[in-house]
């Protein structure tokens, strides 16, 4: 298998089992001691170089909103030290989201993703952009009408 | 010159010439007879195929509100028929752009953007992902406080 290969498959099985799954601390097995967010506009760790620990905390405080979220890949490129992931993202809104409190929502989101590796296949930080106004106009636009009978109303 | 490094110098002299400088009927030079906007979220010819003179009217119309805009190119990344751009923009909002009237901001955006080529080197369509929720806000952010003398005031 070449290092292209290789650097797409691990990638795969990162988003599987650490962002769809949850399993943040098999990170481990993927990043190398630090991880890096150099662009990712709303992400509350955008600009920061996290170390394992850090990036653990931050697997788990971005799920914990949408807890069942899977992504549905849409392509992979790679070039030099990175692949570039597109990708679709569904989940059901679980818990607080920026000020949302839990809509029990399915929320879709779409975005494309460059991942950097190092010379040993690690992850060594991305550089990202998400459709962050449709979520928001998926959490903002209005509930259902539902007719409901007065209760000062009886038979 | 390998056919990747000929797509991505095509690919920058399109963006300068098209996005960044608005010669729209340079795009015969660039584009197939057919260009298919695949994903697009917030592009009002998102899921449409245009025929050239259909993706010239495109381009006018969509710079119209930033006629001075600008891409500042991150990365490009070939694989297969595609490459891959990242890219941050900027540009003075001098016309009407989703119900805004032109305020005169120098608005800031990013994207990243999968270009797809045919076997004649031809631009045939796109997948993007632009931040348009941080345009948004810049758009909404209050403007700077001025403070007016009544006009019911006289010295």
């Amino acid at each position: 298998m070449t290092s292209v290969d290789q650097r797409k498959l691990l990638l795969t099985t990162f988003i599987r089992q650490i962002w769809d799954d949850g399993e943040a601390d098999a990170a481990d097995g993927y990043i190398a001691e630090t991880y890096t967010i150099h662009h990712d506009p709303g992400d509350p760790w955008e600009g920061r170089t996290l170390d394992r620990s850090g990036f653990k905390d931050r697997v788990r405080e971005s799920r914990a909103a949408f807890p069942d979220q899977r992504f549905d890949i849409q392509g992979l490129f790679a070039e030099g030290d990175s692949v570039v992931m597109t990708w679709l993202w569904n989940g059901t809104h679980r818990g607080d989201l920026a000020g949302f409190p839990a809509t029990g929502r399915l929320i879709h989101m779409s975005g494309a993703t460059v991942y950097m590796f190092d010379s040993e296949d690690r992850l060594t930080g991305h550089w990202q952009i998400t459709d962050r106004l449709g979520v928001l106009q998926q959490l903002q636009r209005p509930l259902p009408y539902v007719h409901l009978r007065s209760p000062g109303v009886r038979d």
